[in-house]
């Protein structure tokens, strides 16, 4: 029996000791859009092209939580340097660069890929491993 | 100084203990396509919309990683159960569940949202908290 289709990821999830330390980071310094938190457990973002950032506070999401209109969200939970990799175009890979270094994130490194995509790599302020990355890294990006 | 935009996110990652069950798992249950993966540190994967799923085996990104055509990947690494969520159409939602038992997969919760959306969680072979999830339950999906 073949799978049913996927539709990409709608949510990618990062953990994080300190939700008001991250979710000032990935609004000012990322510029994502705020969509839904509770202030203490969980950051939503709009990250783009449908697609949505959660952050989830370390811990808080080991109990089972209810869900008001039907069902629970099992236990989820992580630790250590993740890494995340977001989309941006070609032309905005050097306006990215300056705006980093504007906003004093140090950028660990950059890398050229065989295809022609270009990426730009820094920490959030939990360490995990931010990339912006331009269009020419795999088959289908 | 404004953010120069972002198009979504294009890579997301899980870590694994044992990078060929994993591989297994995303490739017969999930359905998704293998990109490219060297059979021991990572596999990545086509997670449909131009977006990208990478599996790293556990400890074996914890040295920076030269790119042939230039830089080097930075350190990262994750444990705990982690949590993602595949969007799917509200049409696959009932064979979504059924290609999950015929394949023995148990639907650890179901929930519905506020906006209509409704999602099956289920673990991985890493015990990762894996959501597939029809439109209508963020702002932008």
């Amino acid at each position: 029996m073949k799978a049913p289709g996927i539709q990409g990821v709608v949510e990618t999830i990062l953990y994080t000791s300190d939700l008001r330390r991250a979710t000032a980071f990935y609004r000012e310094v990322l510029g994502l859009a705020p969509m839904k938190g509770d202030g203490e457990r969980f950051q939503a973002f709009d990250a783009g092209a449908g697609r949505v950032l959660l952050l989830f506070r370390q811990g808080g999401t080991l109990e089972p939580q209810p869900v008001a209109t039907g069902g629970v969200i099992p236990p989820h939970d992580g630790q250590g340097p993740l890494h995340i990799a977001f989309a941006i175009t070609a032309a905005d890979y050097d306006p990215w660069c300056d705006h980093l270094r504007a906003r004093a994130v140090a950028i660990e490194s950059e890398t050229r890929w065989e295809r022609g995509g270009r990426s730009i790599y820094f920490r959030d302020p939990d360490n995990h491993l931010v990339e912006l990355v331009t269009p020419g890294i795999w088959p289908n990006y």
